[in-house]
Parts: C-alpha cells; sequence; structure tokens
C-alpha cells in the first residue's frame, strides 16, 4: 500500500501552515510536484521553501517533478475541457505513483490554500483509488483558503451577520449575475476581471486582493464605482511585473440604510 | 495604544492552529474570555489547552474571563436581537479593554474557526475602534473553518468542477430552499436539523459531522434519504452525552448522468 498526502499549505504566507500540516510534511518520503511552466516557476520555490523550513533537516525527502498537462481553456466545452485535463493529470499521477514510490512509502502533494477548494488533487486521487490499478489510500490536510486569507487582511467578515455567502468563480458571475439572495460574493478564477461589469452598481463594496500573505501583497478595498480603475491598473502592473497573477475579491452589497 | 489580536484556532483539532496563530499567541499579555455558561465549559478548557501547548514555557500570559450576555434568540426579530446581544458585547469587550490592559498591551481573542465565518468579534472591534473611547488597533490572523475541516475529514471538494457553493445558515436554508444556481450548500449554525426537510430529494448526498477534528468526532456521508434518520439519531445521542453539540454539513445535488 503507498499512502498519498494531499496536505494544503495556505495561501501565499509560508506562517499559514498548521501543526497538522508540518507534521504531515516531515511522514513524506517524497513530494510530487507538477511543474506548471516557467512563469508560475516561483510557485514552485515556494514549495521547495516550506518543506526546507518547516521538515526536520536530519529527516531524508525527495522530490518528483512531472510538467503538468497542459489545455487550452478556450478549446471547447468547459466541463470538456476541465475534464480532458484532469484525465491526464491523473494519468500523470498515477505514473509518479508507480514510478517513484516504493510500496510502504508516502507521497505528498502541496496544495495551495486549501484542497477542498477549486482544486482537482481529491477528485484525481479518488478517481486513482477507485480504479484500483495502484493501491493507494490518502488523506486530505485543511489549510487556510483565500476566503479566510483575505478578509483576514482587510479585517473584515466573509458573511453580514446571519446572511449566506456565495463562492464562485468569474465565469459563473459574468452567467448568471450577481446571485439575488446574497449580499456577498467572494470570486476566484477570475482571469477576465468580471468585478468591472458591476462598476456602475453604486450598493457595492470590493475587497480585493493579489499574492495575499506575501511580501508582494497588493490590497485595494472601497466602494467598487471608485476603486474598479485602480484595481485594474494595480493588476496589469503586477501581472507586468511578476509574469502571473493570483488574486481574488468579495463583493458586498450595502444595505439601504449604511 | 492597545492591540488587540483576533485568532482563529482552528475548527476543533489543536494541530489546526497555524504557525502566524503560535507567533500571535506569543504575543499576548492576556487573553479575553467570554464565558457561556457551563454546558460549553470544556470550549474555554480547549482554549486554556491551546495556550499551555503552544505558547513558549518562560512566557507570562494571563486570562481574563467575563460572562458573555446572554439573549434569547427567539425574543424578538433575527437582526435585532443579534444587534442587541452585538451591542451589549461590545460594551463587554469595552470593559475588559479598560480594565484589564495597560497601555502597550496585546490581548488575544481566541476565536473557533476562522473569524469572518459567522463570528462578531472582528464586527465588535471594527466598531470599538471607530467609538474611539478606547485607542486600539487590532489584526485577524486567519484559521482552518469548518468549511476545510469537515471537507477535509470527508476526503471530499466544496465545489464540483467550476461551479458556485453557497454557505448559508439553518435558518436562511428554510426561509429559501436549496439555492437554484448552486449544487453545493454548505450548512452552519443549524440547530433546527434543516437537512430534514429535503430528506425527500432523492437527488440529495449529505456529507455531515459533528466536533470535527476533535476526539468525539462522528461523520457520516450518503444519500440524504438514506442517512438523514441515522444523523438525526447520533445528533440526538451526542448531544445528549456532551450537553452541546457543534455540527456542520454539506448538501450537494448530483448530476442526472451520477
Amino acid at each position: 500500500m503507498k499512502t498519498i498526502l494531499i496536505i494544503g499549505i495556505g495561501a501565499g504566507n509560508p506562517e499559514h501552515i498548521t501543526i497538522q500540516a508540518v507534521n504531515a510534511l516531515n511522514r513524506v518520503d517524497v513530494f510530487f510536484i507538477m511543474d506548471k511552466g516557467e512563469a508560475k516557476g516561483s510557485m514552485i520555490d515556494l514549495r521547495r521553501d516550506i518543506c526546507a523550513r518547516f521538515i526536520t533537516a536530519n529527516r531524508k525527502y525527495r522530490f518528483a517533478t512531472a510538467q503538468s498537462p497542459q489545455w487550452d481553456r478556450h478549446s471547447g466545452e468547459y466541463n470538456a475541457v476541465i475534464g480532458g485535463l484532469n484525465s491526464d493529470k491523473q494519468a500523470v499521477f498515477e505514473q509518479m505513483i508507480a514510478g517513484e514510490m516504493q510500496d510502504g512509502e508516502t507521497a505528498g502533494v502541496l496544495v495551495w490554500g486549501d484542497p477542498s477548494l477549486y482544486d482537482s488533487t481529491i477528485r484525481i486521487m479518488t478517481d486513482i483509488a477507485a480504479a484500483g490499478r495502484q493501491a493507494i489510500t490518502y488523506d486530505v490536510i485543511p489549510g487556510i483558503s483565500s476566503l479566510h486569507a483575505l478578509t483576514a487582511q482587510h479585517r473584515t467578515t466573509l458573511n453580514t451577520v446571519g446572511q449566506p455567502v456565495e463562492i464562485t468563480t468569474g465565469r459563473r458571475l459574468t452567467e448568471g449575475g450577481f446571485p439575488p439572495r446574497t449580499d456577498s460574493v467572494f470570486v476566484m478564477l477570475d482571469g477576465d476581471e468580471t468585478y468591472r461589469h458591476f462598476a456602475e452598481d453604486d450598493s457595492l463594496d470590493i475587497y480585493w486582493g493579489a499574492y495575499v500573505g506575501t511580501p508582494d501583497e497588493i490590497l485595494i478595498a472601497g466602494r467598487l464605482k471608485d476603486v474598479a480603475g485602480q484595481i485594474a491598473q494595480a493588476r496589469a502592473a503586477a501581472k507586468k511585473t511578476h509574469g502571473w497573477i493570483m488574486d481574488s475579491y468579495l463583493l458586498r452589497r450595502r444595505r439601504q440604510k449604511d
């Protein structure tokens, strides 16, 4: 039997890591890393830094790196593209499990934020275990997600008193509009700056952040109408400087009395 | 100036605590504890255990305990009751800041889960700072919320591929029904077992947990129709044994092809 630990490592600040995750890191023989290409190289370096910092100095561990499958997200219907991508990723993980681990060993997959939120690793390991070609067991160690990292840095809450919150993607927000039954919407995976579609809505506030918890962190908050342009500028400049951007935001509808 | 640190300590497992939170605990001179009565005494003990375990042995710190204001949640309109309760809590915190801290000291408020989610501490400190009677600054340290703790224990995701998630309360779910635009709903603060209203809906799965991450943890998952009765029984028995219960659950609508 081989063991896979899917470890949430937090949203960018290395100190987001939990004691449970540190203990998990120290059980790992081999870390699986999916290399998504040069632009995100600094994300791989951050993973190696976390291992170097939190794994007991005299413990031996190794890295196994594979090229992450690449699919053009605009090459077909969204679910079909993601399904194809995840099927390819599953094949890569199965090859690593077969070729890079001995029986009885433990592998670790380090996931930014929390593994439950817009990440495919849990689904892939569930499918590998179900397929039965590899005898694996797997566990999930929760992490600080960007939901909690962003609101903490802005010192605001995710929900207003007793109200629901919707977590969604830029694509879904574009399709469905602002959800009618919530006043708070947390948006992730939004390369298209969907907040700009709502910039004429005078009742909305935004809490935006990029590279949250890292030395490159940028935070902007205020009335959406007033700060949308500033966010777009900061976002474009940061993307140019770093070659990539990881951002998220909370949109909140003010009550009429406010 | 006095500093207040609002520290998320995770959803029950002491090892959910982050390195950032451990460092914050070690800056605190006085921990403010709101005593909510005997039934939740073990929650206070858990807080003291966390301090004893993670604060460097030779560092001095103290506790200041106040009786938490009690409001009957059924005594009036929900927002009015919560508003009154939080206003009373604000007064208690202001008294503790005035009477239990010296200028230049740091106080800590330990919050279960993450401080952004269905917790009033951030709002109260924002209001105290704005009122200006006490010169305070405050910071928020994110924690593992029950969103991530529960899904990790069930080894499932919060969202399905590319789809939104609604986080809500039992009360709101009763009022609004299952949200039409999401297939995943995470329910917190549900003393009324609202999932039972949906037990005839054959397309729903449930992932339920109580005391998640603690030695008393109970996890039940399956087709809602099949396990709703089992959850109700387990919940009633656990509430009787422990005198209180803290539970949450994820409802997920299966797609037709599944």
